[in-house]
């Protein structure tokens, strides 16, 4: 029953946060939406400050765990690694695709909250993709390029379906929720690792394996 | 001297709700930055509502003023009016770096005001970009390939600096707002347009020409 209520207020929260803002929504909007009262909220996450942390530290750890596990493939050969990486990062978001967008907005907000996420949770993001980076200059099977410009590119990739949910379902007809998009995209994000970042001779093994 | 003071309201806006939210700014605080009182900002704006409009107007504007001139080049080919659109607009965003920061955020949020944004200004910059690649496609320039999924990466391309100013300079030491990021950005912007879109007959021709 606690078990449940704490679900169920996360759901509302995440929710509300998305759709209002986490400014415009109150402990109010979300005990009623979640069918509890304030009290078992403050029970659960104490305040709304502490349901935001919360939410942030459920997304970037998993998030986190992702990477690593991705990374554990590395001497298999860095392209290998990176697109595992970004096909277990964008099912991850498809599956939060709600959290996802409410934590990207607020991630570009200038808050206490947002500097101790970005020197834990993205330093160590940076550090596997240097890392993978690295390794595929160095195996020859990328081509050189500035670190920091790859990784703007691969996350802008990455999060845009996300940042924008309305503008996608309501302007493009995308629905980034779905295992349609997830199959169609990834598709998109492994072509602009062979494309953007593999050399020939990456390539043209890689066909041979096939 | 009125001219003066709705500048100043409108830079201490901006700078405001780009690093407290929209909704964490309040009035006084506009007031207090810009060196004005609260009647001045109701003269020029009514109130923080109408001031958020005026935001997006402002910016939107512009925007799709950038697009409608870079398509004016289609007769020279899709590519060279895709590469034009890409850095007029890339300029653009370096140029206003916190104001597209604060739009962006306030975009992913599902409001009437954004909805209206949407169904204007978003549906118009969908047109061009969908001309731009059907007519790639017509003249063999560009690869077929789904024109909503390739809307997704150029503006994920475009807007993820300027989503995450922090996470750019904090994280990844880039500076999203000078002039060195942009010429090394709109090279990668052009790199993607030459990898992902154009076919080997246009990249043979483009160096012939070159």
């Amino acid at each position: 029953m606690k078990k449940n209520s704490k679900e169920a207020i996360l759901k509302a929260a995440i929710l509300l946060f998305n759709s209002k803002g986490y400014t415009g929504t109150s402990i109010r909007d979300i005990a009623s939406a979640a069918k509890v009262n304030s009290a078992t909220i403050a029970y659960h996450f104490e305040n709304k400050a502490g349901l935001l942390e919360y939410c942030f530290t459920y997304f970037f750890e998993q998030y986190i765990k992702k990477m690593e596990e991705a990374y554990s493939s590395i001497e298999k050969g860095a392209m290998v690694c990176l697109k595992r990486m970004t096909a277990d990062l964008l099912h991850f978001h498809c599956e939060n695709s709600q959290l996802a967008s409410f934590i990207y907005r607020e991630m570009s907000l200038d808050s206490q909250m947002v500097r101790e996420i970005m020197s834990t949770y993205l330093l160590k993001e940076k550090y596997y993709l240097q890392k993978v980076f690295e390794r595929g200059f160095e195996w020859n099977e990328f081509r050189p390029h500035s670190i920091p410009y790859l990784i703007t590119q691969l996350k802008g990739l990455l999060m845009m379906p996300f940042m924008n949910t309305h503008y996608m379902r309501e302007v493009l007809y995308v629905f980034p929720n779905e295992q349609f998009f997830e199959q169609k995209y990834l598709k998109d994000l492994h072509l602009w690792i062979d494309k953007m970042l593999c050399t020939d001779i990456t390539r043209k093994r890689e066909a041979v394996l096939k």
